[in-house]
């Protein structure tokens, strides 16, 4: 990684600031750097493995050896998910957690090409960076490690190995078997396409399966005995698409059908929608999936069908925690961005040809680090599993610039830059900001008191509640079709 | 009318056999001709009057005094319907009954010209040619009593002056009222493109006003606010469509929507979807309805607003009898067909120029009488008051070419023929077929009794039930917008 | 099987006569039943084998292998369809086609067991009974033949192996491949619960996969970028729901969602709509599917996405042939119905408590053959690619009682039916009735020649034209999803 | 009105600040006392009129008299629209303008009540309180008239009379006549809930009816030979509904349904939606109207009817104008608030029970002034003519609270608001930092240069362009069903 001198047209971003190092960061960078070479090649091999959510068997092995042969301990597996793992290091308070993901996205194969070339066509694909969010966070862990036995660092560092972060919700499960139950603050990163503290934000989630159940009949010979669980599916989905002009504009609903009936000829006594729904606010949330859930009622109604809802899984919003954020910014800019080799570049250029007009962002700006931005309701983001530990722990994420300028998450051009050395740059910067982030909290109680503070603030008096019923188990077969 | 002598190419159609004609139909025959004129120019006085349903104050009143006049005593109101009346000549049994209907239909005045000339756009027209039901009815009576009278003939002869038979179902009312209680036989015609006897058939028949509440709301400030009663109708218009596959082929269900909304900018919070259904079986109508109104919760439970079903009519399908099928079948044949003049050919083969590609019926077809035909329960079909009538009485129907050839009611082709010569010379038609049909029934017990039998056989041991809920008043105001 | 001597209550059936018999009837009857046993085993051993349209490569090649045997030159594959096969006996006019029919039908397997219970859940069975089919064309055909070689009857008889009649439409492409271009009559058969001829109907039938192409986005983050391929289904579907009311209701549409889109979080860029739409008439249904096409185009146009029509395959109605008919009628009651033995009675009455209340046919029933009707276009029927075949030769269709009355096609219940006794019994009693007409038109120029001339009756001057498109080859892999 | 002294808990909010009143406001403000009575009884006068748009003959009548009476010379009719004019006092440079509008609103007629009390059922009310603005408009105008009268200020002052705001677009004809083509500054107001600058904002808007025409057939008898146009209106409909996902959140699309047939017996051969959508952004709103042209035009093709689009009136967003906020909004703090009087809280707080939970606003934040707020694209928001007068001019806007906090505009609640003393309070303020900025704006060049400045700057090099095509005259009925 270079350090950069001379920023031109940077006005609005801010500059690394490279040269005002601490003495004890400038170590853990050290560090980092020894281990990034590894740990760029396990991201490379979880990339190569592309496991879906819970089937992450193989990854979740490597990572698990990678940490216990850094000196951790290894606890697998955990809250009945056979990927999931907590590795442990040092013992006391204060307890800062690192998170891991390592799942994959279906069908989204690509080789670590520029132009759209699955490896193997309809197989799944790194295209939201997974494979370098764990394996950066492991690096983080590593160092940070490290750091600690040679400055005999009192404290405890866990690394949450969390699978199906993907619509499986692995960190749901893993907060209700009391994994994370002595976690003061949690520390966490997602690839992006720039470098940016990731303050709150996201969407709260809620998914279920509508399955609906009707009788068959045969649809040319006695289509009035059949009741049509498709009827039912067709009307659910125009039920919310009138839904959507009367619910918060900041929502999002939307659903496939994985199930549209066996054979034309047949009235189709199955049929099944899934459909996600999110908004900002997780009370907002609770009503509009009241309105969807009567929608669906109101479907088997119309069509002498019954319903039975099949929950999948959901997620919190991310709740900001300003104390950390300060702290993360100023790290972040500490370690600053990254430009790109020729190569690099001209590998960035070609992909961009593919991006749509005017997508394209100014490959300069992985060298410069975001402002901290306040949160913006309205603003389109997705969901994570991460906001549900948020409601119980302080938490702040670091985003860097592991996607080609103006690439998206969960598309091909996600997965080939995540396959190759622009994605490995982005990851070390990650890993970099954690460790000394984490360095920061052992260092400084005062910090963690701060981030608790402003935790209780944020939280306003509300409680947490999953939008996952109680008792569910987690879904290990929801990548099966 | 002109009698036939000659009839070529009409191997599959009756010829009239007026040779035939017994002396007291012949009698009978020449009283209609002498007050045929007359009633001509009061079908076409109600032509002109045009009134909608349960609005026919002219046209009842013009009836009821040709009636009185006549020498019937006229009972008016009754049955909570200002344009009913009862006009009875005679007493004692057998009570045979006459039904006259004289109500127009909105949006299609037309003048008595072969091509579209609305007298006064957007006005009613009698385009089921009910100006001539009612005169041609008037004028059956009318014949009729004074053969009785001529021939002290004894029993009782009803007319029933029968409102708004197009959606108001003023019979219903009538029937419940008790008019009919010691009425013995049923006689009744409508305008057609044909000489046929109309032996059961029709199709049962049931309507509502679908009016969702919702709540208003700026819809561009706070659409999310609203719940929109419109929202609940397109959703209802939706599930009924969905429901079209799967029920009995043969019914029919159509709607209108009569209450969209008041302006774009408000989220409507109401709306209203106004829906008939029809089945040629009563239960099966029960069926189908039954599942239209889960249809209307569904919506409502969709969207957060309430419905509130406002029955508005219904009729039972006719009723065959097969004994009175074949007297009357007999005496159409009797009285026979009719030729058009030169003018009136003029003006059918203008009109005929209308209609659509292969839409245009034999002119000669006047002149014939079709053969009887057996209920079709699949066949095309309308609805009417009839129905309910003939679910507790004998009744049997007669139709006449009032319409040329190839014309169909409720089109203003039909109201075109409806208001000259050629709807009056169908007219007499069916006053002489019902006249002599009365005098039959007057002079033979045996008929009479015979009509019964086959009626109990009809019923089959099922019980008539009103798909009108009882309590329901006669819906006097159907016609206001 | 068991001859009846009386029958009690079957004044509206007619009894078998089997005391009639001809001496040639005779002797080919005696014929079937020596080899009856053999091919019920055969139909049983197709029946375990449950393969699919175009995938029936053991039913086929055990058919083959029976007819090699019996002393058929079978000449195989045919027509670029793996599986379809032609068995040639004799030579020379007239030429007299038995058609033979082996595939099964998706998800439908099925024990020979009077409740429930597939072999394998999901996996195929012959719920169309056509392993009685084939095995009993097949029966025919070989009893035929050996009738011919001992009798020194001249004439050539051919055994068609036709598969993938279950929407495949294997026939058409073995017409278009001239494989029946000699033919002089064609005869076939059917299961069904009932002893009947089949003399025309059914429904012309055509069909396509509407595949949408449109823009994949992130659902949440930007669903503005979007072209929703499943926004196009979902209103396409709509669009056909709403033009059910205003077509001719003697038609048929049905479809399913075969692509429904992959994941919820991804706006679908391809989604799939399969539809069948059938109407007894050729023209009705061109005029039909061009208004679904509109329809298609139509939710392309609103959801900016394209339409790519996959046409899958579709066929004729059958064309009655009343000479055929009346010597098809008078030999299946020469060969009259059969009885069920106390373990076949209690098999069909446990198995009948799985059908809808008065879904029960009446078990004596199998004894008796149904009086020849009259074709009603109006009835519900399925579709077959005879109908083709139909529109071009003479041809005459049998179904007899190898489903326990009240079993519907494409059930489990005929699937149970079809692998046991009861099958079998109703298998031979085509295989003779079949064996015997094939006789007759061997030994009587007369009935060949007016079999011609009602073809040509019946045709009424139409050419045939298949709605499968020219130039397009069989689907081999329909039944791969 | 009365000034405040104290204003506990405004921490947030800027307290008037009268004390510092200029001299020559100060006399502009005595003025506008003198004639607030008078100009308040004005207000209710139209109030009661309320006349619907392009119907407000009494109310601009009255409006002309007043400001002929205080001596403006008056232009009238105008631009086509009979109810349309302009009145100018002075003459050379700058030409200020102040806009009045005066229509009220359908359905929404109600008393001067805190509860749901229509003065006639139905009728029009004065939902978003115009009958203030006209008049409010006016005392500014008459009040800075005289002013200038007495000061001997040159320029020129015009008060432009614009008619049917509400949906009719007044203004952007009389832009097209040229009526404002020596305009250097607009200043205009409009009734709210708080006192605040309007700085821009708005929604870009266009609507138009989409008519379908079909072909009519009995719904019963023959509907496959009907052709429905309110088929065609139920599938826009539902495509309009599946489009909003994929459209950006701050757009809005509202419809209703204006005819949906005749009867339900008839299948309707003309059916209309009548349709509004609107963006923050002109060329945003311009693609979603393509579009919703395209689902027009799909639903057409799906139905075999044709469609005609008739356009109805549109609008642009409103440009924002820094220069002129920052005067406006220290004009408005001079002016300040107001507070009620116990009659007038008592009123207020029954009214306010009539609110949504949590929709009532804090009563005595009338006596407050809202800090200048930068414009939010995502906010909710209406649209107004004002828009189109604001892309070729420099304009802006004040807000009052002339309605009972928490009151949206047309509700019943806004309507009883505008016709009693705090509808009146409101307008005053109203009248009174119009008058004051108009002075401003003859007294300093500069002010007009940099206000001039501003708006080529917002403009950004944009040229406007009405999305009403070019050579639409007036849609004078568009208030008659």
């Amino acid at each position: 990684m270079q350090l950069l001198k001379f920023l031109p047209g940077a006005a609005l971003l801010v500059p690394s600031v490279a040269f005002s190092q601490q003495p004890q960061h400038r170590q853990i960078l050290q560090i980092v750097d020894q281990h990034a070479a590894h740990f760029s090649a396990t991201s490379k091999t979880i990339w190569e493995y592309a496991e879906l959510g819970y089937q992450e068997t193989k990854s979740s092995a490597l990572l698990r050896r990678e940490l216990e042969t850094a000196g951790f301990q290894v606890q697998s597996p955990v809250a009945d998910e056979p990927t999931a793992f907590v590795a442990t290091y040092g013992q006391g308070a204060p307890v800062i957690a690192i998170l891991g993901e390592f799942d994959a996205l279906p069908g989204l194969s690509q080789a670590a090409s520029p132009d759209r070339s699955p490896i193997t066509t309809g197989a799944p694909g790194h295209a939201c960076g997974h494979n370098l969010l764990g394996s950066g966070a492991a690096l983080a862990a590593v160092a940070l490690k490290e750091y600690m036995q040679q400055n005999h660092v009192t404290g405890t560092l866990r690394y949450y190995g969390t699978p199906a972060e993907e619509g499986g919700d692995g960190k749901v499960y893993m907060l209700r078997a009391g994994l994370f139950r002595d976690v003061d603050v949690v520390l966490q990163w997602h690839p992006d396409s720039e470098n940016i503290i990731e303050n709150g934000g996201m969407l709260a989630m809620n998914s279920a399966r509508f399955l609906f159940h009707g009788v068959a009949a045969h649809a040319a010979m006695a289509p009035e005995r059949g009741r049509s669980a498709l009827d039912a599916v067709m009307l659910m989905g125009s039920g919310i698409e009138f839904l959507r002009e009367h619910i918060p504009s900041n929502s999002r609903i939307h659903y496939i059908i994985t199930n549209g009936g066996a054979a034309p000829n047949i009235v189709p006594d199955t049929a099944e929608l899934y459909l996600y729904a999110r908004n900002p606010s997780l009370p907002v949330l609770g009503d509009v999936w009241n309105r969807i859930l009567k929608i669906g009622q109101g479907a088997a109604l119309m069509t002498e069908t019954t319903l039975e809802v099949k929950d999948v899984g959901g997620t919190a919003n991310v709740l900001p925690n300003d104390a950390l954020a300060k702290v993360a910014q100023r790290n972040l800019e500490e370690v600053g961005g990254y430009r790109y080799t020729a190569d690099e570049k001209h590998f960035a250029e070609e992909l961009q040809k593919s991006l749509p007009p005017g997508g394209a962002g100014d490959l300069d700006s992985t060298a410069l680090i975001q402002p901290l931005r306040p949160p913006d309701p309205n603003a389109a983001a997705a969901s994570t599993d991460v906001g549900d530990v948020s409601w119980n722990f302080p938490t702040i994420g670091f985003e860097t610039a592991t996607f080609v300028p103006g690439v998206a998450a969960h598309t091909w051009q996600a997965a080939a830059s995540a396959g190759m050395t622009i994605g490995h740059k982005g990851m070390i910067i990650a890993a970099k900001a954690i460790a000394i982030t984490g360095a920061d909290l052992f260092s400084d109680p005062q910090l963690v008191s701060a981030a608790k503070t402003d935790f209780q603030r944020q939280l306003k008096g509300r409680t947490y509640a999953s939008v996952i019923p109680a008792g569910q188990t987690p879904p290990l077969d929801y990548r099966n079709k």
